[in-house]
């Protein structure tokens, strides 16, 4: 999500640096230094937007660490805003950087989980490589996340869900379970809304699908 | 699909034992010999039903040998029925059978098509064995397919479509495809509608995905 640039976003969040991250260095491997419980599990959101998602998430599951990762800095500030304040949780950090950074800012197998919450559809096929769940990036996630590690990817682009499905299924994960319609399904009660998500979930469906890195035992 | 049985239906498909083959022996590996053109790709759509989209297929497709299969007795006169009226191409048949029974009808790879159309949900969990993308009937798809045969599977069931796409990515098929709004979506014009499917498209998506069995190459 793009808003309007605000040049004191900036200095807003390096304001905050022991909470957020600016294209760090260095932080490889190190994240669960970060917080209080070091042995937690640790739970990314690429593209958290106003960051709703994790905010409720991190208060909703203190044993879990969380990352709020945004490449805008003008979006990522009015995430921070709002943490500060309704409270800022103990095991939430966020982080500013691009997903193709992945690779220099996390160790193989250092995630638990990643959550894709309403990427940008890129609906035009000469875009396509830059949706999030376009093959090249399944690879930085697979690596970025433990063997087994969880991907939960919501949206309600039907093409992009449809594009979606063929590149998970295509490139080494394993289904866990998709629901087609997630506001109007039973045993979806847990589910944590983003703020485009009340927005627009009136417009039509929400698809949510639940994929693991394949492991030995599933190869 | 269920119709009450009609006791004269047997017989009639018996009064045509060169279109119409009942649980035969004998046929594995040999069906090619059925048709003019034995060198021509062989396509089976599994609960036929009424025939509609089988008939229609053969018609559009002369270059290809169709199979319409069907267990139950008085379904398939129906289909029967209808393609003597219409007239019976050439390039299809017959075969009154159930899916299990896939491993005595053909030889492994005898296959380059299956076609699964609303296909009947089992909704409760106890009875997931019997719906027709439950994992161990994908595993007799699979021998029964060439190595990259193809599978097509269309139903108006979320929750079947939604463990289906479970099933099928799990199993040993790449995704070729997936729509998840047949009727509403530009690219498929060429889509053969069942009986069914014209009947009930106006309560909701119709839902479509294309698979085939993993090669070498895509391992």
């Amino acid at each position: 999500m793009r808003l309007r640039n605000n040049p004191e976003a900036l200095d807003h969040l390096k304001d905050h640096g022991d909470i957020v991250y600016i294209n760090p260095e260095g932080m490889k491997g190190k994240w669960h230094s970060c917080f209080e419980s070091q042995d937690a599990p640790l739970y990314i959101e690429i593209g958290m937007g106003k960051g709703d998602f994790i905010l409720e998430n991190a208060r909703r599951y203190p044993d879990i660490n969380f990352i709020g990762m945004e490449k805008f800095t003008t979006v990522l500030d009015k995430a921070l805003k709002k943490a500060l304040k309704e409270g800022m949780p103990k095991n939430l950090i966020f982080l500013k950087d691009d997903a193709v950074r992945l690779p220099e800012l996390f160790e193989n197998g250092e995630l638990d989980r990643i959550y894709l919450n309403f990427s940008d559809p890129w609906p035009k096929s000469r875009h396509a490589k830059r949706r999030l769940t376009y093959p090249s990036f399944l690879e930085l996630y697979k690596n970025a996340l433990k063997k087994q590690g969880e991907m939960i990817f919501k949206t309600d682009n039907r093409n992009l869900f449809e594009y979606s499905l063929v590149t998970f299924a295509n490139n080494g994960f394993v289904f866990e379970d998709v629901c087609l319609d997630l506001h109007h399904q039973e045993g979806y009660e847990d589910n944590i809304q983003t703020e485009y998500e009340r927005k627009f979930s009136k417009n039509g469906p929400i698809y949510r699908l639940a994929v693991r890195v394949k492991g030995e035992e599933n190869g």
